[in-house]
């Protein structure tokens, strides 16, 4: 898994601050999380592939979120995009993103699919053999959605150099790959475990943004690779974020303690601040592995 | 008059070429023409301040002149704006802005007013006692105008000695200035072209673009100080202007040339070409006095 955030400012976009953004690369897909104004611009910046974008998952309808994913459509017809693009994303969606091209009468000559959201209950929005999308419902001042990444446990890796010692027959090792026990050319039966290990632990990326101190997600994050957890605010402004249904800094190491996570990364922080290290230094005093995270930042999960 | 070009490219938006937005200073307006993704960027990065724009002139809903305009719209309310802020652009543009701002549950909390556009002759959209603005009809793949800023003539310079001279009274001189004969102290008529001089002649910008090669347009844009014309394509790829009602260098010359304007400034460039330098050249075989637009270049007219 390899996270690259985008942008990751809230509010208003300035040169130097990009507002939400990022690309998650896991098992050969490179899904988008949300698309601020300028999204596009930061992908060219990066050299991220275009093409390799088939799943856009957009959070909520707030601008510094999906804004900028109107012009990103539009620029893969310029490009002659052939392949499907699936949108994830509340309803109404689907209404103001088709309401713009059909006032350009700039429709799309690749099929354009939405999955419009309104379920306050986790969703399964993904899946193949090797990942899966889950929704993460959040609260905020509009419905709004967190999403959980996660690998498939791979087939278990056999030890060939074993297994052929205990003279296990070789058109027996694609099953014994997914866990059954193999048979020796005398008939003896040589169990998995003897002749196998472990596959990698699958990794998850939790992604929570925008959302309040909101607790009721530790059961579904718990565990997780990596959390990106809003932190819009210091504590010491906690009455602006009750005000406006953000999270502070210790809210977020909170949540990431108490879900046992490896590792939080914080972002979305709000223009106010001169610097980011503050909001470090607060979830430091809860939580032990803090990031921060950073416009062309890349974190290999 | 001022005029800073934000971004003046066509198509999709890279992080060295912005989509197309200009601000034009003139007797203390500051007006935004079109507001393609990332002009509240280029705002910021060439410190033009927010609050005195006040009219926003859209020429048409192609998303690389206006995707960035929700975007402004939603800082301004960020940042706190009390003023009215008028939208002029084609029909459905108000549609599509409120829809945004209301999935967002993100109402200005100042006034915003659309006045949306649907003649095919030109139109006055806005006048005071120094300036107006007027649409030209514009020929594109959808409903489009240009925009025509014409500074007013000012009262007429007094001559003050030789008024003094000539013993004009004083209580004459604001009557004078806006045009009338004085009357000097023993009775006789002093003529007003005897002691006044002109006022500086009025100043007028004309900005097309989107357009083919519309001749049309000569009569109302003639003698202009300044034409905007877009050349997204040189000669050599007149067959590309014509499929996409777009016009080349040399089209824009024509006109600029029929229209005997004082200079004409390329833009709106497509991505195909590695310079700008061979627009200017094309230009020049048909019109002497040709600039090419430039993101961040500033035109003092």
């Amino acid at each position: 898994m390899k996270l690259t955030i985008l942008g990751c400012h809230s509010a208003t976009p300035r040169w130097d601050a990009n507002p939400t953004s990022q690309v998650l690369d896991v098992k050969g897909h490179l899904f988008l999380i949300d698309c601020g104004e300028g999204t596009q611009i930061q992908l060219r910046r990066f050299k991220i592939k275009f093409a390799r974008i088939k799943h856009i998952f957009i959070s909520h309808l707030h601008g510094d979120h999906f804004f900028g994913l109107v012009g990103l459509i539009s620029t893969f017809r310029l490009l002659g995009r052939k392949s499907e693009l699936h949108i994830y994303g509340p309803k109404g969606i689907k209404e103001v993103i088709t309401l713009q091209l059909k006032l350009g009468d700039s429709w799309t000559n690749y099929p354009l699919l939405f999955h419009e959201l309104d379920s306050k209950v986790p969703q399964l929005l993904f899946e193949d053999e090797k990942v899966s999308v889950t929704t993460i419902p959040l609260k905020h001042r509009v419905y709004t959605n967190g999403f959980l990444f996660q690998e498939k446990a791979g087939e278990r890796e056999l030890n060939v150099e074993k297994a052929k010692a205990l003279k296990v027959e070789m058109s027996y090792f694609r099953k014994i790959k997914q866990g059954e026990d193999g048979v020796s050319s005398d008939g003896a039966i040589v169990p998995n475990a003897e002749i196998t290990i472990d596959p990698p632990t699958p990794k998850s990326y939790a992604y929570c943004s925008d959302t309040e101190y909101f607790p009721q997600i530790i059961p579904q994050i718990t565990n997780v690779t990596a959390l990106y957890h809003e932190a819009t605010f210091l504590e010491k402004d906690h009455h602006l974020a009750i005000k406006t249904k953000h999270a502070t800094a210790k809210e977020a190491a909170s949540i990431a303690k108490n879900a046992k996570v490896d590792m939080l990364i914080l972002g979305h922080y709000s223009g106010r601040y001169p610097g980011k290290e503050e909001f470090r230094k607060e979830a430091l005093q809860i939580f032990e592995n803090v990031e921060l995270a950073e416009d062309g930042k890349v974190f290999e999960l």
